[in-house]
């Protein structure tokens, strides 16, 4: 089964964006990349205001990694636009649909809003979370409140120069879990 | 200057405690000790619903760990009762006190609300964070809302059984910081 990744880069206090969205204070330390972790992945899905803050981000059109993309959106008419395709549909029956096609691993990209739909129905099956040292005190959770228990299995755990860390997580398996 | 640390064990989704401030999802692995981190402390400081979840906890008796202990709390008549000294005290005052005094580090026990108004009045030096592998959904948070952007440095990354893992941070050096 094709496994959805919820990856993102977060604040030491789960934030992924400031209050306005804006992700400056990420980075991307010289001895880290995300190469090996775009080989796993051919299909990525996010929410409308992520699409929108990569959008602005990368001066007005989503960097072409060779993904299958998918923008969930309840005010965007649904449809393929460019090599965006649009949907308004529920997490469950998207990724069953996505799980029956054959292909690498799906990246949930975010936002905070998607992620707990995602985790509501329990689809995401990993994480891959790079945590960057400082604490916003204000701005977007990855993690807001409104989702079921869920445990993981610690897979990775790797410092890299400033401080960055990243973390890797799979679902842990159904039965040993309480919730 | 004597250190005030802030340390806790967390979900992967950043809260102390669930709603009603149980934390049965917080486990210590065998290879896990706290010993090495109480030799560094003398002074322990907690908010008023983390003394009484730690006297839930430890069935109406704090423990005695040889720490001298304070209770923030705006309701509790200040004063010394037992092995606690209840204090209600602008957080800036109460810090350069325990400063001048020689000792130990300062164990900044939480919760949330206790940590916001350190952070707001930057008088935390250290982070000293577990990490447990669950989502809980919903809880307090340890970072919440509220504060200025601080940045600090990670010192150890440490990864332990069944997936707990403790990230140490030092504050930036002020000068560095944007914020």
């Amino acid at each position: 089964m094709r496994h959805i990744v919820l990856g993102l880069g977060i604040s030491l206090d789960g934030r992924i964006a400031r209050p306005d969205g804006s992700v400056d204070f990420l980075f991307m330390p010289k001895d880290y990349s995300m190469g090996p972790f775009f080989k796993t992945i051919d299909t990525a899905i996010m929410g409308r205001k992520t699409y929108e803050v990569v959008l602005r981000m990368s001066g007005g059109k989503i960097p072409d990694y060779g993904f299958v993309t998918y923008v969930f959106s309840q005010s965007v008419p649904p449809g393929k636009r460019d090599a965006i395709t649009f949907v308004n549909e529920n997490p469950k029956s998207f990724a069953a649909k996505l799980r029956k096609a054959k292909g690498k691993k799906i990246w949930h990209m975010g936002g905070g809003e998607l992620a707990r739909a995602f985790l509501q129905d329990d689809l995401i099956d990993e994480l891959y979370l790079g945590i960057v040292p400082v604490l916003l005190g204000e701005g977007i959770p990855l993690f807001p409140d409104g989702f079921p228990q869920r445990n993981f299995r610690l897979v990775e755990n790797k410092t890299y120069s400033q401080g960055l860390i990243t973390l890797q997580y799979e679902r842990a398996p159904k039965k040993k879990s309480k919730h």
